[in-house]
């Protein structure tokens, strides 16, 4: 970092997007874990600035995302479009300042490092300013499968995932809340529904969701041939992404060792039997929570796993200020 | 059958817990289908007897279930709890009428066919005056499956289900509608939420639900070693029982092919790309709707497909009345 990195002074924290979901979530994980701030800068596209979000009990204008305005930022969270961060993140990292970035558009970027801290915080020895954060689903498969691939290896994953209004953003809630029966932001209806379609449909019959999972989870793990197979489905809650997963491992392992290994890793929050979380007991919470460990009996290597995650915090905002703390410490 | 069959007269036609989700759509279906009733009795347990009901516009008085209220029916439809069902299904059988159970008393029964009529008509041939009708989400999975053997053979099936507050009865569709931030008819609060428990949770960490769908499925396919595994989630959704299913075949299926197979095959309604089903849309119909059929990267010899049906129509109470009609043509 250059002179006056967070070495030597309080860091000045720009946070792009502070009006969106993610964004003010940045800004309360921030002050929650009492990460070092000198300035905190709130930003946002022109159509935000001039609204006031609230840091620390303090009020702070929202100004326009600029060159500018990330001048002398030695943190940026971008918790905005991915054209928003394809368009300042380059010159932020240019200018001194560490980009963490939430939106999709660097992540598969072979020179930018894509983390979960409790994963694969070595591979932010290698970043050149920019550090993407992974996708809200992504985040809460990973965390279920390290442990298990550190502890008998990975062979192949099945998930079907169900998946919050929230990880479309405010429209999302507000469309699964509204009374509309028209959908603007679902393909269909979400309230009283279920639609097996996240984001766009591809040519191949997948969708951009179900290929961001599946990328994204074998770029965090080092594993770039891992199967990974999956449907992707929205369903009519706010907040709180789930999975069923079904993983094959490379040597057996039994659901107690599995419970063993799962909750020996940091960040997880395991249950036996009835107590398997449901997403609105996870909202609020940064554990990833994982619960109905179960054999397979179909299959003498394989387990089935329900995994559920607050998507706007350990799914985006408390993963990105970990991803900086991490950053902070290795520094 | 003994004489005054159906053969020679207009059926007596008895539907116990006629005043349940199942049993009102039964008296619909009927009716819609122009089944041939003489005499229609509406029953139940001694709670709801007095209660009245409508079948083809005229309103029927609800008696209680009995020995005696069976007596000269042709056809009982019970749609009633399985202890109803195993106090009076044998008399009446034993009186001459059919029974065609929706509760799963009988379902796993040796002497008794589990049937879903566009696969199995031939299983009631032997039937000894009990057949048993399939779980909701069954019928569902094996209506999809059924094409796809007949084209493939079949290796394996992993689901998981989504399943609607419905299938938990009228009860569950109050829970889901009321304000009510307690639950009495689900593990855990089902608006907003999804709940990966259906019915009770075994010694063995599976559930009720999810041993029903793997045993029924083999009978009703004639597959008794074929694995099924699955995870069974309830989703707050009131009608509209949806799968993702991760099928393996013998032979390799291109997506073309079995999309083919799929549109041959009656009852089915089968959409591609972006013309998957989703529950609301799906309320009301007797199809079972299948789409999203793509082939899966890691597998040479395997599909998904999203699979929705109507849990109270072809779920119960069509396929329910497709079996007294297809009694009816084999007599």
């Amino acid at each position: 970092m250059s002179a006056g990195s967070p070495k030597t002074r309080t860091p000045t924290v720009a946070v792009v997007g502070a009006t969106g979901l993610v964004g003010e979530t940045v800004l309360r994980v921030l002050a929650e874990r009492a990460f070092p701030v000198g300035e905190l800068r709130a930003l946002g596209s022109a159509k935000s600035a001039g609204t006031r979000v609230r840091f620390r009990g303090h009020e702070l204008v929202v100004r326009e995302a600029s060159p500018e305005a990330l001048e002398g930022a030695d943190f940026v969270f971008f918790a905005a479009t991915g054209e928003l961060s394809r368009a300042l993140a380059p010159a932020a990292a240019a200018a001194g300042a560490v980009v963490v970035d939430k939106s999709s558009t660097w992540r598969m970027d072979a020179s930018v490092p894509l983390v979960v801290p409790e994963i694969n915080p070595g591979a932010l020895a290698e970043h050149r300013g920019i550090v993407a954060c992974p996708n809200c689903t992504t985040i809460g498969l990973v965390m279920a499968l390290e442990p298990l691939r550190r502890a008998a290896g990975l062979v192949h994953v099945a998930v079907t995932t169900l998946q919050a209004a929230s990880g479309a953003g405010r429209e999302g809630i507000e469309e699964l809340t509204s009374a509309a029966r028209a959908s603007n932001v679902f393909p269909r209806m979400l309230a009283g529904n279920v639609i097996p379609q996240c984001e766009k449909l591809l040519a191949n019959d997948y969708t951009s969701e179900e290929e961001k999972l599946r990328d994204e989870t074998r770029k965090i793990l080092g594993l770039p041939e891992l199967p990974v197979t999956m449907t992707c489905v929205r369903v009519p809650v706010a907040i709180g992404h789930s999975a069923a997963v079904l993983v094959e491992t490379e040597r057996a392992l039994a659901p107690r060792e599995a419970l063993a290994a799962l909750r020996a890793f940091p960040g997880l929050c395991v249950g036996e039997g009835s107590e398997y979380a449901a997403p609105l007991e996870v909202a609020g919470r940064d554990e990833v929570f994982v619960g109905r460990v179960r054999s397979d009996p179909t299959h003498p290597r394989r387990l089935w796993l329900w995994c559920v995650i607050d998507n706007l915090r350990k799914g985006a905002a408390t993963n990105a200020v970990q991803i900086a703390e991490e950053l902070l410490a290795q520094s």
